[in-house]
């Protein structure tokens, strides 16, 4: 998108100034869409807008634009990238809600989308999210930024990491393990599929635009895995913390939970070793690892 | 995939080799990603194949072979992009089947993906074969038979004709359209999006792989176009002629037809002029129209 020039933002400790880029361009991208479509499908659109613009904390857009600061690719070259890897976790999120699957009436305190359209248009929403990420990924040829045959290797990422071998497979295995008796190894098995393909895969995204050294992919691909498993952990302890402090009723849907197999403080600790993992396998770069650092940091001490 | 070798299959009037050739290329190519995943998703693989495998006509993955005919590109070539036309046209049918949407507990004679396998499941299995559609577009890549800038245009046609402003749109318009009272407009609208757009998607996907005159592609659109809505009205007098012959009850919802806004003979009319313009576009290449020529007749006189 030509409109947001050659910019390398400096992360901050906030990251707002991201946040604001990256819902600017997610802004942009649908109304720009909009104006390329039959008027009849604007209640698609509206679907697809009010889940993306839904109040999300941004946090794989934000770890691709880090990621890319890491490898010196300017922020604004990935932003599509960005995009492509929020549309697809928020089609995740639409059809986890459904009454089918999760069942949850409610996302970030607004109806879930089958609540605010009906099933049938969260399905559709969902299905259109997810194929327009694609679409978005060809935003970067359009740009010119990067060579095709790069261009296509991230595809091949992104499909890799969404799909049966990652976030699809991991929810198949979440719908289909009993939640009522589970393992360590059968937790971390699904969360590393269900969350943390797409997290890995929004760190790795970077890496696959520019010829990029192995070493630097090796040190991006273990701040990924540490990072993903420790997110999920720390959602976890919030899940705890939020329960005790309001009261909040269980769930429809009893969720594998960390904290059902060890104690808040035995989660925190390995929330605490995974964090320094991440962190000192992107150290040594000096300004360029400060982003993802940043971002692990924020996880470790996050409260919502 | 290298055991497909280099042929090209003459295309015959019934089609059978080429059906078989894409069948076996479509089990191959989920046995071979099943030894991939851990063994814990192989039940998503198994909904896959169930849909994958229910029976279809192959039509969409024929006619992406018989335009590469047209083109003079090898059969075997394009089996990646014939099977992700009916990876997307599965999923599609998948969602569509859904109690929130058609509540069809059949398709092709069994039962429909939800029946066979809850809710979640098909959700899921829906989801994996639309996100595996683009890891089928990346087996091109691998084979090397095209350059990744033509494999990127390819993606890009898929996706324009599958989302928003394609087949997902007009499930939408279906989904939102009063259908106890609608116009030959919107319905002619309707079917653009909803059946012809991954139709003409089929037929253009091969203009994109090569460097093709104008001409020709003017000629396959013209060609997809034409072909796309003589399909749908052969469907709607089949579904008449089954209703008379079985006395079939209504639908659980009805759907918006041809035939109930002109008489069979009228749609019939409008059917046969159809097929003669596609026809007509892809005459004088000789034999390299036969293929496309041969399915627009089977389309005229087809009893299923």
């Amino acid at each position: 998108m030509g409109c947001f020039g050659d910019i390398t933002v400096t992360f901050s400790a906030n990251s707002e100034e991201q946040i604001k880029l990256i819902n600017q361009y997610i802004d942009h991208s649908l109304t720009r869409f909009q104006g390329t479509v039959s008027l009849r499908v604007a209640p698609l659109i509206e679907a697809m807008r009010y889940s993306l613009e839904g109040g999300g904390k941004r946090l794989r857009p934000l770890l691709v634009m880090a990621s890319a600061d890491y490898l010196g690719i300017p922020t604004s070259h990935v932003l599509p990238v960005a995009a492509a890897v929020e549309y697809i976790h928020t089609y995740s999120l639409i059809h986890d809600d459904l009454p089918a699957i999760d069942d949850d009436d409610t996302r970030r305190g607004k109806p879930s989308s089958h609540k605010a359209f009906g099933e049938a248009i969260a399905i559709l929403a969902g299905d259109a999210l997810l194929t327009e990420a694609f679409g978005q990924m060809m935003v970067l040829i359009e740009e010119g930024y990067f060579q095709p045959s790069h261009v296509l290797g991230a595809i091949k990422l992104l499909v890799h990491h969404a799909g049966v071998a990652g976030m699809v497979g991991g929810q198949l295995l979440d719908v289909n393990t009993d939640h009522s008796n589970f393992t360590l190894p059968e937790i971390e098995f699904i969360h590393i599929h269900k969350t943390g393909a797409l997290i890995l895969a929004s760190v790795l995204l970077p890496t696959k635009l520019i010829p990029v050294e192995e070493a630097k992919v090796r040190n991006l691909r273990k701040f990924g895995e540490s990072f993903g498993l420790a997110f999920q952990i720390s959602d976890d302890l919030l899940d705890i913390e939020a329960s005790i402090r309001y009261s909040r009723g269980p769930r429809k849907k009893p969720k594998p939970t960390y904290t059902r197999l060890m104690s808040p403080q035995e989660a925190k600790e390995k929330l605490n070793r995974l964090i320094d993992t991440a962190i000192s396998s992107v150290k040594g770069e000096g300004e360029r690892g400060q982003a993802l650092i940043e971002i692990a940091e924020f996880v470790r001490t996050r409260k919502k």
